[in-house]
């Protein structure tokens, strides 16, 4: 067996900070690096004995401090191992029983699709061709298919990544359905401390829908782009010695300057779910980690607690440091597919639901200029397909998502630790993938 | 309210190492400062505010970076809270249910008891005079009595300090039962790297029950001693900028120096439950997380995961890093009162209960002059009173405990934050208490 060992990894396209809890949608350089990096199967840490033994031998250990844990083929274990690198708050799933998941498993792997660079592939390369750590397909409620690859494992919560924008967003909306939360109000209404920020003259709306004109590159390739001094004052990333940049999220979100005009495009920057993390705790006087236990994980029925990274303070990454188990992903998902019920009982107000459905401007959205995305809208912090089926989705760096198809009553949940920091390379696989099992299901 | 910030703590005595998960047994200068620390009430964290808001107020925050997470009184919050400010590793319960604690509550405060400086106080008082989070008492099975104080809560895991190190012990002593570790056997071999060290020429049963002649003080008013070492090297306290030492538990263990024989005296060092967590983990071929969840977490019907604190590449801390629920901490007592049969099955051999109960050699344990602890000795890592009960405890820093009265068939578990390093402060108020109550419960 090849190794790959932690420390000579040699995939490096976008792989210096894949850890951060971002999402780099941007269709950054993805084949800058010509050189392929090790396949799926040459990665797996458990095959390699990464942080097995006691203590590994030096090239199978993934760390915090040494930039191990955020650069492939690490990711491929440190991505299921979030907690062991650095502070972490609970996410409480409360007393109850976990709500069953029926089981109506049944062969997915044959079905055949052609992916956008028009190669002929089948469902069951999907895990291989997008690093996967586990996938989880829901129809009409039952699991129909659940695999674990990698170090993935069913009771072990994943790192979400941008996911997480998409619970925050929910949140939001479901503080603004009982009148908790005006989206119509100055952002600076909940938060006076954004005053003479980018987002001094914003609206709570403009933040959710991601319509901010603010000066905040994520850039990977540029040392100097915003989203590493994002990931230094969280914590994310190892503060350089001698460091006296901000300390906490809060700190740097105020420090963010106005570029360009607010409502006029859709971009996507993570600042914006950090402020309306900030936003929605000031709403509901609950720290996000609490609020998500008591409002949603504890309704849910959820097999296992869920983690928040969380910075020097204790503040949770609303953008991207939510970390739950596939299964968990999916109750969560299936609830939204029922318009907010789930369990027995209604969760999320539908209209709550709704108002995520109805999607954001198409035209604002497409100046974006994703080119795998034609068509789609963004609201809430949630991806809107605009497709026939009416699908939606929450998409997280290196491949996590939710992805729920109305029409077909199907939830597909994904986790994994894909080597290239951008959805560009996942897109051209999954998102045709997802159409053909939808096609499937509804035969 | 008198409001007792973070930053301006007046208490100091033995406050600065606090957070180290290591227990000054030693009767170190309790009284070296005069000045009275703010009691429990005035330093209550949730009445102050500690770690409320976004972000809480700069003296209500409390963080690892800056020590004030090792500092009474943020302690009071910190020791709640571990999870939140450093890396973790995860001992899970299991799916299955958890195991029902049948519920006989009654008025226990009232009892009247004489502390050991002759004080006249009741068991009702006991939580304030010891800074207590939590207290437990299952008599006969059921709980009699459970509160909760401060920022303790339910749910929510605590650090359990050296109590961490009877469950290494009892780990040791389940091996051993069941021929997987010879105590007879040197600790080299299990772990060869220790060759060269002061435990070279150590047996594992030596390690297990502390009779280890290792150059290794825990003396928290000398700035030289190898406590500090041992912090800086598992990242429970930061490290100084340039740091060189190392940077792992068993990377510092490997340096510890031989001082004295070994087999001459009891000499409580936290080194030696490290030792023996590794010798455990190559034993059994499993992390401390997983064997503990495996072997007894998943079997005792626990309500929640434990963790451990870990270092950086993820080696939990066997000498004070766990953390759990003062009900679950209650079930494992249970657990052993019972010669390890718990939730309908034997969980631990009965075997291995016995060679804890038999305890150690008193002669040896007197020679470390515990002036609390008349008569007592030491065995797998557990604390034998040698009393006419039979009682024997496990023991942690700043008043973390299991006490497990056999013929009063009493159970008391109690977590706390105690602004004082040193069980000789908890000590004359605890024991005259657990006593006066197991003679309450066999009238």
């Amino acid at each position: 067996m090849t190794h790959h060992p932690i420390r000579r990894a040699s995939a490096r396209a976008g792989a210096s900070l894949l850890a951060l809890g971002l999402a780099a949608f941007a269709q950054i350089a993805v084949a800058q690096d010509a050189r392929k990096p090790p396949s799926a199967a040459q990665s797996d840490p458990i095959a390699n004995r990464v942080m097995q033994d006691f203590p590994p031998p030096p090239d199978r250990i993934v760390r915090f401090g040494d930039g191990s844990s955020s650069q492939f083929p690490g990711t491929r274990w440190s991505f299921n191992h979030i907690r062991e690198l650095g502070p972490t708050a609970n996410v409480w799933r409360g007393s109850g029983a976990a709500a069953q998941l029926p089981r109506a498993e049944r062969d997915l792997d044959t079905i055949a699709f052609a992916t956008m660079d028009g190669q002929q592939v089948t469902f069951g390369d999907l895990p291989a061709l997008t690093y996967a750590d586990g996938l989880l397909v829901l129809h009409k409620g039952a699991i129909i298919y659940e695999k674990y690859f990698g170090a993935g494992e069913a009771h072990r919560p994943h790192i979400a990544f941008s996911v997480t924008k998409s619970f925050v967003g929910t949140l939001a909306a479901m503080l603004a359905a009982e009148g908790k939360l005006d989206p119509a109000a100055p952002a600076v209404k909940y938060v006076p401390e954004l005053k003479g920020s980018a987002y001094g003259d914003a609206t709570v709306r403009q933040v959710m829908d991601m319509t901010i004109g603010v000066k905040y590159s994520e850039n990977y390739s540029d040392p100097k782009a915003e989203v590493f001094d994002y990931a230094r004052a969280g914590g994310m990333m190892p503060q350089p010695a001698g460091y006296n940049g901000p300390k906490t999220f809060f700190d740097f979100l105020v420090t963010l300057q106005k570029e360009g005009q607010h409502d006029d495009a859709f971009a996507y920057k993570t600042s914006n779910a950090e402020v309306l993390a900030w936003v929605v705790q000031r709403a509901s006087g609950q720290s996000l980690a609490d609020l998500l236990s008591q409002r949603i994980w504890q309704k849910l029925g959820a097999e296992e607690d869920a983690y928040f990274m969380v910075d020097s303070i204790g503040t949770a990454s609303g953008g991207g440091g939510l970390n739950t188990t596939l299964r968990d992903l999916a109750r969560f998902g299936e609830m939204i597919r029922n318009n907010g019920r789930f369990n027995g009982q209604q969760i999320v107000p539908a209209e709550a639901i709704a108002d995520i459905r109805k999607g954001g401007d198409a035209a604002k959205f497409a100046k974006a200029g994703y080119k795998t995305l034609p068509g789609w809208s963004y609201r809430d912090m949630w991806w809107i397909t605009n497709n026939a089926n009416g699908a939606f989705a929450a998409r997280g760096i290196h491949g996590q998502s939710i992805y729920i198809d109305p029409k077909a009553e199907m939830v597909i949940v994904r986790y994994a630790s894909h080597p290239y920091a951008a959805n560009g390379v996942n897109d051209p696989v999954t998102l045709p993938a997802y159409a053909a099992l939808a096609a499937e299901l509804m035969k």
